[in-house]
């Protein structure tokens, strides 16, 4: 039994990971593949620094050419992060017969059907489950558990800082700025935590998901993204009064073959099962034409749950290795993509509206939404005590995207309305 | 491209619905797999009865040996139910190099093991997704997706009658017989509907999935069992009050090597993700010692749910044609079973004393918890007005089994204890 030899690109917290799981499950992974599996050799930044797992020193090299060109390694296991950089390297890898597995959801964001094609036509596979929603299995079921399936929507709560960030906000009524400052003591949150919270990581997941799951290579910008920044502590208040709660959502939905791909704060009825989810925990919720409700819910990162995915795609590899069906991996974005028009995007809406507190508001207010045909669910007006002005809250029927923008151009010219104080979209 | 042929054992409900999306989604397989896939023959029991379904008549047949001794059918797809007639079927398919997608989980607990073996030396597959928790891709979720982990534990509700039924006495405080009346007027529950409601089916369930999990051949008589006939509403009224819901659950856990599993009804707190699944729906909780807690949500039956498994096995079926891979599944079942002894089980439990309502009782009861090594999380004693009796709840730490057994044992020789009025496992 020829032992399979893997050239890790990245030794930090998956990394680590992923050489615990490889190394303490060895018995178990053998008894599933037939060979042992050997991380042969690391890439790392600086060979000297000290690591907390035991790792022999001869193994860990500086030179990333020194594992992508080294004829005795079938696998890389790229866990360095980055995109152009790493680009290179996995092109390279694959040009010379080697299998990926990868973590990085930038790079397939970005260039995964350049990297899928180069895959195929070096008959090689590439396999990044642990890319969306770290320990969570949701590729290989979108791929293969729904392949019978024709799925009209996936939502996703993809990204664990923004989740308990909110989830903190909701809990204990804390200002965002309050949350984010304590997330980042506690590692959560990066120091600049841009990408996570202005929902740039989520719409990389989203691109991903929505890729898979309509079967069209739905590409980083068709995906319109707003992140958790603007959330107050007050909108989420009215929410949980509504029984709602915020969450930042991934919603790609299809109708026909029109689809539509949005990352943007959502308030979701708390009877949802996507509306539980709750602290560092992710979840996906996908609808099926046959299969119908469905979610699937774990840690979305972390040290170990991520490597679990890198190492059952490494399985995978292995199995196909075994196999010799490297690189025949179906075509899974065979489809033409059609996006959405404003006017096919329809979703349920929630604003609150500062205005003036006199006769005849609500009437001038409730005639805008009745002039572009939105109509409405819910309506409550209430005085602000500590203002000249009174809230109205509005939700909305399904209105489509067009009209709102355009309700909400009118709102702007409409001298009763001091301010529109928030937009929601809403879900379940 | 010559089309994969497909012989039909069934054509109740869901099958039904495997031609419905076999039909339907044609477009979308042939793009998969790469050559159409034609329902050819369907085997019935009376080929005159009227279908809801437009199907040529003259691919039915009454014969079930037209279907397994047709050497142009590739595949078998087994939706008759049955276990003893239906398993000589699937081995004779087998022995003619035909695969086999089922849906019947009595026949994979009873005879699972001997089955795969039959399609391995038959290099063919034998796939049953659609065995356990219906449109939920739970079986490859273990098999691959967990391929790198070590599970722990697996919980499920995997039987949609029973959680109807008890998702109902909670929320309308109705009794047991009035709900499962109610049930079986909705079609939820069968005539006779002791396999659901005595835990049978989900023994079944919970057999294939810790096979799976725990990679050694589970037997159906190794799995404990106790179904919700028992589960009065005062049981549900106090779990609610305590902060929990009942629920049947079925139980598989592993220590070091050893194992057990259970079904019975359990009072699980209600913060626990499973605690929110509601209704006819499933969900499977999976935890794993690298990726911690994951659970899988969806319908567990239904025509097209059931169906959408289905023809996704087909879809691997055929995938696996084209490479000419089949009867290549890897063991699964590698490691020696080795059951937990009584002394093993810890958990914890809820106790409903009824007991005579007079000074020392308490400090009896405690006592006898004393002497088994049981120590409690929590005692409430009240009085029941509408009896001389008081009523003693207890809840456990982890407790082991056969401790627990003595104290209960105990308590039959106790003269202030009147009744043992309910015990319940908790999780949570």
């Amino acid at each position: 039994m020829k032992p399979v030899k893997v050239g890790l690109l990245g030794l930090g917290t998956v990394g680590t990971g992923v050489v615990r799981i490889v190394e303490g499950h060895q018995e178990d992974l053998q008894s599933q593949v037939g060979s042992p599996i050997v991380i042969e050799k690391v890439l790392v930044q600086n060979r000297s620094k000290d690591r907390n797992i035991p790792i022999d020193v001869s193994k860990l090299t500086e030179d990333p050419y020194e594992i992508i060109q080294d004829p005795e390694i079938d696998v890389i296991v790229e866990v360095m992060g980055g995109v152009s950089q790493t680009k290179e390297y996995i092109l390279e890898a694959l040009s010379r017969g080697k299998h990926v597995v990868t973590a990085n959801k930038d790079l397939m964001a970005l260039h995964g059907p350049e990297i899928l094609r180069t895959a195929k036509e070096n008959q090689c596979d590439v396999l990044y489950e642990a890319s969306v929603a770290g320990g969570i299995p949701i590729i290989r079921t979108l791929i293969e558990g729904f392949s019978s399936d024709r799925i009209t929507k996936i939502m996703g709560i993809v990204n664990g800082t923004t989740n308990y960030i909110l989830t903190k906000m909701t809990q204990e009524g804390a200002s965002y700025n309050e949350v984010l400052k304590e997330a980042q003591q506690l590692g959560y949150a990066e120091a600049d935590p841009t990408s996570d919270v202005e929902g740039l990581d989520a719409a990389r997941k989203m691109t991903i998901l929505s890729t898979l799951g309509f079967r069209a290579n739905v590409a980083l910008e068709d995906v319109t993204t707003k992140g958790i920044s603007g959330v107050s502590s007050e909108d989420i208040q009215y929410a949980q009064r509504l029984g709602y709660v915020v969450k930042l959502l991934g919603i790609a939905e299809r109708q026909d073959e029109y689809i539509s791909v949005t990352v943007q704060p959502t308030m979701v009825k708390n009877t949802h099962p996507i509306a539980s989810v709750n602290g560092v925990f992710n979840a996906v919720y996908v609808y099926g034409e046959a299969v119908g409700e469905t979610m699937f819910y774990g840690a979305g990162a972390g040290e170990l749950p991520t490597a679990t995915s890198i190492v059952a795609d490494l399985v995978a590899v292995v199995k196909n290795l075994k196999l010799g069906v490297n690189g025949q991996q179906a075509s899974t974005a065979y489809k033409e993509k059609k996006l959405k028009s404003d006017e096919q995007i329809a979703s349920k809406y929630f604003l609150l509206l500062h205005v003036d507190d006199r006769a005849g508001v609500l009437a001038q207010i409730t005639q805008v939404f009745a002039e572009y045909e939105v109509s409405l669910e819910s309506v409550l007006q209430q005085p602000n005590p500590s203002n000249p002005e009174a809230e109205i809250i509005v939700i909305t029927h399904d209105a489509n995207k067009a009209a709102m923008n355009k309700v909400l151009q009118k709102f702007e010219s409409l001298d009763v309305i001091r301010k529109v104080k928030s937009v929601y979209r809403v879900e379940g």
